[in-house]
């Protein structure tokens, strides 16, 4: 039984006037901030003010990299080769990275954003190109992707350290991959249900797959959904069941 | 009598398939390269590609940030508060270094581009967050700016070490700043007169004002202009007539 | 007294996947619709999207053009020649007028947009390239300006037709123009009083300006936000009381 | 025996301070000018001077529109629905066309820029989304396509004028379809090839594919390129060799 667990979220997305989520609410409840690194999202001010705002919940800071496309909000895949998705992802965090020096606030993880997370869980070589640019530039950073993906295979081959990841509110398919958000069960709404996602895979070590089977998945952090209405209730709700089933939540060891 | 100068100039500033300047012809006439940095000009490709040219001619690699505008060029003064001036200069150099530690090329100096550098001449304010940001990232990076201008006191304020910096074809006001290009006698066309005024400040520690006036000037760094036509054979001329006078042409010590 | 009155909002202020304002809301209880063009916001398929909500709420569709600045949304005046605001002016008008006509929806009027308006009110020179703009491209095209402005006596000149405008939560200097957003007592925060002041302009051809006096103004449309919360709300709560007050409220003959 | 051939190139894809192509040599050399519409390529800065330079040179001025993507300079894929294509095409049409009413400049014709002309000709729906905007916007404009392709189809599916487009430099497969770039002999190098495969387009109907077998192709104007350099000594030859083999050169009637 795991006794103790990380929970993340998404951060820093808005640019400029451009308000996205309600970091204020959001990050009290969680232990580690993905926050966006001007590419698909955020801007050098959003960022800073960011980092500020994770110093001042105590949540651990890390870097969010996405494709460059602000109008598609790094969900879409760009045709980039994995060369030049090398260079973004390094230029992306050498920029957070400067501004949490700026700030004195440490980064500690990193873990690529929408539609970069998803092309690097398919294909090995963007998953090689993201892991690269974080050996590159901050190769002590914890390197966040799903439980038992390619993703952590490729980081690992480079040495990185690893957190392994799960969601909350989506449902798994029988082989460990996320069900694809076009079925109408890819998504779980009630809060309870998430809840008790969670709890076995703290206790038990597994998910349910949509079909009932059992998949055994090691994670180290929840990833929580901070954009739509109501995020932040959900967050506090999962938050206290844990709390209440006497999880310990925090930051990986 | 001064026996070296450090030579400098722009490069990197191609965008994508924009392609500005020739940079594999003006590096190996100089000894200091500013890098744009993705705000003005740059993509991270192309900083990439730039910082590999310097490793390749034994060029000096710096930052060289400027007011986040692509379609002007940086040489538009944005309304831009200090504050996010100071942001957008910390996230620049962030990006640069970060591919610059990914290449093992290490970055020497830095320097504003264009209207940051002019306005950081005039506005104290500007000045002050541009030396707070690299004061910020990488304090030891040497702060390149016009000798006896107020962003070398900004600078000095902050314990950074500064490099003085004159330009080859460009005339002086009696004050020291440099004459505006409204002006119609602002430019020095004629490559001997360039030459002139280099090996003037060389061996007389001073140039001649537009009146005839001599203004005191302690100068490190030679500007050379890279965007012209004409500009590497301007840049060879320059340098050629340096060395025959006996100068030794090497980054600052 | 006057019986009629047209009341405008600013909508189609999204991009991509960052939404501003709740424009399905606002439209019912407005007349006019002025839509971002896809420089300071809206993109084409927002500005499409709007323009078919236009259609569904009986709204008139107008064009909304402001400086070319997503991440300042067009709310700081950037350094652009008169020349170069022409032409950009032109140049959304041109794409949206160019997707109404692919909804066939017809445009009815335009409004500079934030630092655009503002700038033109200042300075004729801007206030002249933009009703070159519009005198260039739709002629026809009902031209919304602050009551008594310079911005116009500038679409007049040119032959265009002009819109008086007044805002129903802002407060007015003796002299006509609006109390600057600085004071304290800019704005007009109880919606009674609101309500009152486009009573009065409706009534008296007037406003009692910040220091009590008497300041005539014949409006033709009041403007109302919508990019704060509660914005629909006390739209809904104008439209109310003004129709209560027996004012007909539809867009100029 | 066809007596008469149209000549077009791209143009106006320079950016700001970006500059692109020799506009000036090159438009004197041919009959029709594909302007960037400010997606791909182009400002409004940029395609009003062009617009007066296809005046000054009694060129026909036409739409280019691309993919919205400056730093690909629209020769990339980008993951767009046909909606939102159709959206971005009818936006960019409608920005040149306002421009070139305020120039009282008419516009002539449309074709498809780089990626979304290879795209276009490979995916009917992307043919239909292109065409679909032309007629919602410019109905009366000719539509420029390759020879044969599924996008002539597409545009006459709606009732637009085709104008069948073949290239000077380019080899073709014994199916009509252009030789990928990718082969070494998928470009025309010799001048004098290059005039020949013209002129067998003029006499007989015809090019010679790769394998020596021939293809029908009837053709109304032929694409120069003008981003290489020499690009305007190949045009002049090309123009100089079909001239004095008696070819009428002007835009199709």
């Amino acid at each position: 039984v795991q006794r103790s667990i990380d929970l993340n979220c998404d951060c820093g997305e808005s640019f400029g006037s451009f308000v996205v989520g309600d970091d204020r609410a959001l990050l009290p409840l969680v232990t580690s901030a993905n926050i966006a690194c001007g590419a698909h999202a955020g801007d050098p001010d959003v960022m800073r003010a960011t980092l500020r705002l994770c110093r001042e919940f105590g949540v651990a800071a890390g870097a969010h990299p996405g494709f460059p496309d602000l109008q598609g909000f790094g969900r879409r895949v760009l045709p980039l080769t994995p060369q030049e998705i090398e260079n973004s992802v390094i230029a992306q965090i050498g920029a957070l990275d400067a501004l949490a020096r700026a700030e004195a606030v440490p980064l500690r993880h990193v873990k690529a954003h929408g539609a970069l997370y998803n092309a690097a869980v398919e294909q090995r070589s963007i998953a090689d190109a993201v892991a690269r640019a974080v050996k590159a530039v901050r190769p002590d950073l914890r390197f966040v992707a799903p439980a038992g993906s390619a993703l952590i295979a490729a980081a690992e081959a480079l040495g990185l350290t690893t957190v392994a990841e799960a969601f909350a509110d989506r449902r798994y398919e029988p082989d460990g991959r996320l069900r694809d958000r076009r079925h109408p069960d890819a998504l779980i709404e009630d809060p309870a249900q998430s809840l008790a996602q969670v709890l076995q895979l703290l206790q038990d070590g597994a998910v349910t797959a949509v079909d009932g089977s059992r998949v055994p998945l090691r994670v180290e952090t929840i990833c929580l959904h901070g954009d739509k209405p109501g995020a932040a209730a959900r967050a506090a709700a999962l938050r206290a069941g844990l709390l209440a089933a006497g999880v310990v939540i925090g930051v990986p060891q």
